[in-house]
């Protein structure tokens, strides 16, 4: 037989619902509701939550609310409060807001990176230099988001050199955490794998994260496959909140039950509890009107039996 | 870093959608769709089709058109047709049917079995001895299909020692072919490679397929651990067919699509048209009413492209 890979015991999740999640749902929801969901999940036991985008509302209504979620939210003590901080306004309205994180981002793809902002990833990414020095001065946390890692929906493959460079650059500019993110869930385990190692060359292993989405499925299977080689942080979004805007019904960030569920089962410690997470989701899913899209949310919620027939 | 175990290059998939995915579906479907389904799988490349289910009408009434749908598909060169058959007179209508493969069943948790058909595993198992000797005797497949071999809805853990007993019990009979079945869609990576590793104590792993439930979001994780430990064969159903009875919302048999994306992003051979797949998943779910429950499928048949916002 073969030989199995170590597991680390302990993993970190950093929930994303509340910024990435619902940034990508149709539906804006008020800031009253946001404020008691991030409450809930912070009850719930996450030492990373991501809270607030500090971009311009004109691009992005939903997050027109951060400074109002970022004043009435109840801060765990120990607890991380991101925000996505595209430029220096943003990082000084993050500053202002007590955001304990800063979020920067680039592509790993060149398409990308060109369609959407109209430069190469080495400008865009030397741009945020301001934003990591202050950062630094103010001492907060920096973290960088590095989309499309695993495929690009612009280019098709993202070479494995071009993930390592733009891991070097956020690692230059004194990111603490870099996320390497499948933005359109393409990427299968194997892949995962060689694209984490290759990441791991870059930057220390336990500083990165990995970011999927469930698209095609593929999910859980690229989050253990990660474990595999020593990725001990992960991304995900109570209720599956996100969905992919371009495709009705397909889904979008991997959902945090089944995460949790997953680590629960292979022993790992998160320090959450998945209960909580299971109310959390199902409020937000009656706040937005619709089903949860977490697998093991609806499960755990409908205490599934299927007991019927063999096979 | 960790070693990685090998994987196998090729894996049999057994599309079970036309007969354990739609016995689980709240609405029934006439003979003249089931065949188009079968007919369109055959067509897309799959070597083992579940078609048809030979138990009395009365306990399920969708399997009232097995004889027709068997005696209407297009049959493929080489592909294998099976049908469930809970007793001899199920066997004869299997035979008349000229099914390739018959398939009997029972449960590794002994809460399960004493809870649905008021007998041991054991006596249930025996019980299946004139079945299997006819198929021997008509130069029939064998198929056996362990159900809650990873957990049971009545008694939560299922023993090791329990599945292998089970295993061991069904080898006996003859099987050619034995599943290992989470019928309630509850395990995790490094169970789903003990329960399997344990089931290959007592039968050649060449021969014990992998027939996972998603109900809990594990089935892909689970899928890809178990080709770690020399897993070749893995059932799923088009479409996501299936559902959980008893939790509205709950998802069943993981989706066909699914599976294929895992296996061609993986670089194993399946033999499949993943199109052709997806083609067949939308044409059922039209027929269903009802959106498809496959990630892979949807997205694929959306063409869907997340490239809104980073992460």
């Amino acid at each position: 037989m073969n030989t199995l890979a170590n597991l680390p015991n302990k993993v970190k999740i950093v929930e994303v619902g509340p910024r990435d999640g619902l940034q990508n749902e149709k539906q804006s929801v008020s800031a009253a509701v946001k404020v008691a969901l991030v409450d809930r999940l912070s009850r719930a036991g996450f030492l990373n939550i991501e809270a607030a985008s500090f971009v311009s509302p004109k691009w992005v209504p939903q997050m027109a609310t951060s400074v109002d979620v970022m004043a009435q939210i109840a801060r765990r003590p120990g607890t991380i409060y991101s925000a996505l901080t595209p430029n220096m306004q943003g990082f000084e309205a993050a500053l202002a807001s007590r955001a304990d994180e800063v979020v920067i981002f680039g592509s790993a793809s060149e398409a990308f990176s060109q369609k959407n902002i109209n430069c190469s990833i080495a400008e865009s990414i030397a741009r945020f230099a301001p934003v990591a020095q202050a950062a630094k001065e103010h001492g907060l946390r920096l973290r960088a988001s590095i989309s499309c890692a695993f495929g690009c929906p612009y280019q098709g493959d993202v070479p494995l050199a071009a993930v390592a460079d733009v891991v070097g650059r956020m690692r230059d500019l004194g990111c603490d955490e870099i996320d390497i993110a499948d933005t359109i869930g393409v990427a299968t385990a194997r892949q995962t794998q060689a694209v984490m190692l290759r990441a791991a060359s870059e930057f220390r292993i336990e500083a990165i994260a990995g970011h999927f989405h469930d698209t095609y499925g593929q999910a859980l299977a690229n989050i253990y496959a990660s474990l595999e080689v020593g990725v001990s942080i992960f991304h995900s979004s109570v209720s599956g909140l996100g969905g992919c805007p371009y495709a009705k019904g397909a889904t979008g960030n991997v959902a945090t039950e089944d995460v949790l569920y997953l680590m629960q089962g292979l022993g790992i410690e998160t320090g959450i509890d998945l209960d909580m997470v299971v109310d959390a989701g199902q409020f937000i899913a009656r706040q937005l009107g619709r089903n949860g899209a977490s697998r093991a949310g609806n499960a755990l919620a409908a205490k599934c039996a299927d007991v019927a027939a063999p096979g």
